[in-house]
């Protein structure tokens, strides 16, 4: 795309927009870009092989020499998930709150480039300048601690982007959201709101954290056994609530799972957990009586190699469950992870382990607006252009509807890769660039849509054959042909499949005319058709095997 | 196991014991054997490349001797989608009312078996014996036509095979079930309960399919465009509603799917579809005005190759959509489909289409009893032993605590493979048999745990590294080795993975000593440990690729 003009203020989503996950936003005012978060999807099981996603960053890798500097929301791993692995391909400064920066330095370290990364602590509320862009942090009430929108102030006109939010009177562990702020920046007059959309369908408040904690000291209050509450790891208010569950309920806490110890680490290290109890550690926990003890762990998405998949299946080092056991899932499941989260279920009320899930008591939350909420946000600010992201198609267009009817004079729906004027003029989008996803497999990124996944999903249904030949230079075979048959029903080493493609080869050499013999390349292309078919037949697929056919010509 | 002497009542469940699909339900008297049911599972994306699974039925199998006959409850895939496939190895008669019948006739003339199976048509609430077993269809509300209870009685006492059902006081196709009868039955003594198990964590009765067909009809009135409804495509009272709102909106209707068009000629046939309106083909619809038209298609799972995924992309021969026109799931999420679903809705909602699903209207009903159902069976039966079925571990569990509750003497949770004495004695698990899944995979059925799923999972996740080299008797290398990446990040030909590959196979042959280079095994595994090692490191994965070294001898 031709890059704005000098007073075009841009905004252009690379990920997160179009989808629930991996967010990556752009805005440009001139030539001047910046990113807001930066974060990746966990991989459902149509992508082989791969645990992670992020977005394709290409688009403003190309002009990160225009780019000011990466701005993160909050700790969430689809808001800064991705850093760690995109930077060293950006190059830029980042900013985050204390919360955000701490995990995100625990993240840099471990793929070893925290010490090339200029990483820029702002305090909550705190205000900076990155070229055309007057940045302040606006704290706001979310799933996380130090959850923040951004009001972004630029020559063209003023942007709220609200990051993940929800609107919460008693949030536990941080002051509620102020109103009186956002409705003095309504006041001021708010060009662009560039705003949540999880929740759109959701037709009622989601509830306050606070309710969820009172509830859950309740419900977990006549319990006999040992109590394990799983939940996000990141959730202080959650965790704080159930620190003070612990305490009333007179039992002793135990946290367990690498990813909450550290989340609990920074945010008592930030003073949000004044009035945690002590721990005992996992390796105590077998010494205490049944009735004194409450764990906290992860693993409420069913995760295989997290804490509670572990206990569940008997293997974990520490820590047991039995019979008269409970175990509360106090998170909601995300969608795709319904069969791993089930099979857990099971495997636990196998053993006699009660469970206790959202469904069957208020021990949840969600963490995003529900409409009622995203109806009192329009009414704060007031924009004149409304700009739903983080949401599925579905999401953004009812949002579009809803911030319509709230006064909205235009609300875009935009969707990865759209290039959106927010000013001057009306808001349209201008151009499209391009946007994609990498999956991290090892220690690489690869493209999903390209050749690597494409070729392990085509394994995946079809199985794979290998031949390989040696022959001399006139394409005579030298010995008996070798097969590799990988993943095929009947595929067993002397079996009836094998027999099958070793005959039809042994038929089909020979019939070759000369110069396709004398090509390695014709000849292995003449030898796969042939296997292929082979092997279709013997197995009664549609499709056959991927098929590769060696051809080592021994002079 | 030793089979039964000669007054034992067994029951042995070899599917759909713990699990929800794929029931496999076996009773014996003495050495009499009966199946009941004999379904599929549609698998889940942890099986690579493979669509169905049914039960292994070895045990069974290896006493055809002695099994006197399959006896189907129902018609869904999960009660005899396996029959078509299975039969070769149990030949034996086949038993079903006449809907059931005639749908298991297609699927046999589709495998080519029709000629030789035994499929005897029971009319409804009819009677037969098998040895000592002497079985009454008792018919029973589900979503589906025809669904039958059994009513099994032996010289040990009397079984009541519930099969799926729930309670309806008004299913639009048949009559509400008979619940004098039942009690009646009750009165008579039931020693044994077998029973449906899938909705016991539902706390309040689904509801009534009329209700859903009237509220159908008014939640359709005012639309203005095309209306396509999705739904199960063998649930007749719901095509049967859907049928009459197309009346009463003045709407051509027009069914898209091959099952449903199957399912509703069947149904017709057998005089359960009396009044429903003409129909128009598919083909016409483009020519008919938008608000007159009512289109009933297959797909409502987000199936890839059903009618509505094809129409959502725009690639079905006759239907299109668009703007202003509306999509109605009358149907639920099953586990597992979540994201296919998704899928679908966003795509559709990209294209202006409106969507409704059960989340936004009373528009769907559940086949299956929730707990108030499940109570006032056991009222009426009052049987000695309950015997939960048709639910994972957790649903099963649950059921067994419901069935005490309700002054059952005994309740056992029995999983697949567990055999179960009901009589004579106290009811109790006195052996258990194999058990297991198999895939279909093009004609061939393998086993879900064997080596070819396995390994297609371990390519999916690992990519695979095939290596051709021929060799002189001595070992030495004829010419330069060929490899073949696939899946493997950074593996395209002459790329870095390969080179590197390539180089630490040339530096390895040489130092084999003398016994590993002229053995052709273990030459191969030996080339095999450094390819594989070199392709790690290549990629920075933890596990390395599925690695087959080709070894040819030209002497």
């Amino acid at each position: 795309m031709s890059d704005g003009s000098d007073n075009q203020l841009l905004f252009v989503p690379l990920g997160g927009a179009g989808e629930i996950g991996m967010n990556l936003n752009l805005y440009a005012y001139g030539d001047a870009w910046i990113i807001v978060d930066l974060g990746i999807t966990f991989a459902d099981s149509y992508l082989p092989g791969v645990e992670i996603l992020m977005p394709d960053p290409s688009f403003i890798e190309e002009r990160r020499d225009k780019l000011l500097g990466i701005v993160l929301t909050h700790a969430h791993e689809d808001h800064l998930g991705a850093v760690a692995h995109l930077w060293p391909r950006l190059r830029c400064p980042v900013y985050a709150t204390p919360f955000a920066g701490t995990i995100l330095g625990s993240k840099l370290s471990e793929t070893g480039i925290e010490a090339e990364v200029p990483l820029y602590e702002i305090p909550r509320a705190g205000a900076f300048t990155l070229g055309p862009f007057d940045i302040r942090y606006f704290p706001i009430t979310h799933s996380i601690a130090e959850a923040n929108g951004l009001v972004i102030r630029t020559p063209a006109g003023t942007i709220f982007h609200t990051g993940d939010w929800k609107f919460d009177s008693d949030p536990v562990i941080c002051p509620p959201t102020d109103e009186a702020a956002l409705k003095a920046l309504g006041d001021e007059g708010v060009l662009a709101l560039v705003c949540d959309s999880t929740n759109v369908f959701n037709q009622t408040e989601s509830g306050s954290e606070a309710a969820v904690g009172d509830n859950l000291r309740e419900v977990l209050a006549d319990h006999p056994g040992r109590i394990l509450v799983t939940t996000f790891a990141s959730n202080i208010a959650r965790l704080a609530s159930l620190g003070r569950a612990a305490v009333a309920l007179d039992r002793h806490l135990c946290l367990v799972g690498r990813s909450l110890i550290r989340n609990v680490e920074v945010a008592r290290a930030l003073g949000y957990l004044d009035g945690f109890p002590p721990l005992v550690d996992e390796s105590e926990v077998g010494y205490l009586p049944r009735e004194k003890v409450m764990i906290v762990s992860t693993g409420c998405q069913g995760e295989g190699r997290a804490a509670l998949s572990r206990i569940a299946q008997g293997q974990h080092r520490h820590i047991a469950l039995g019979e008269g056991d409970l175990v509360v899932f106090s998170s909601k499941q995300i969608p795709g992870n319904e069969l791993a989260i089930g099979r857990l279920i099971n495997n636990l009320a196998e053993q006699g382990i009660k469970v206790m899930t959202e469904r069957d008591a208020f021990i949840h939350v969600s963490g995003h607006p529900s409409r009622p909420e995203l109806e009192r946000m329009y009414d704060l600010i007031r924009p004149e252009i409304a700009v739903p992201v983080h949401g599925e198609r579905r999401h953004l267009m009812a949002h579009a509807e809803l911030a319509r009817q709230k006064g909205a004079k235009q609300a875009v729906v935009v969707t990865n890769g759209k290039v959106v004027r927010l000013a001057p003029g009306p808001a349209e989008v201008v151009d499209e660039v391009k946007v994609g996803r990498l999956a991290l497999d090892g220690d690489r990124l690869v493209p999903v849509d390209g050749d690597v996944i494409a070729t392990r999903r085509r394994i995946m249904y079809n199985g794979y054959l290998g031949v390989a030949v040696a022959v001399d230079g006139d394409g005579h075979l030298l010995a008996k042909p070798s097969l590799d048959l990988q993943g095929i029903p009947g595929g067993e080493a002397g079996g009836p499949v094998e027999a099958a493609i070793l005959r039809a080869l042994d038929r089909a050499t020979e019939g070759f005319k000369e110069a396709v013999r004398r090509d390695d390349r014709h000849l292995a292309e003449g030898l796969r058709i042939v296997a292929r078919r082979a092997a279709k037949a013997a197995t009664g697929k549609e499709t056959g095997p991927i098929t590769k056919v060696h051809v080592i010509r021994v002079q």
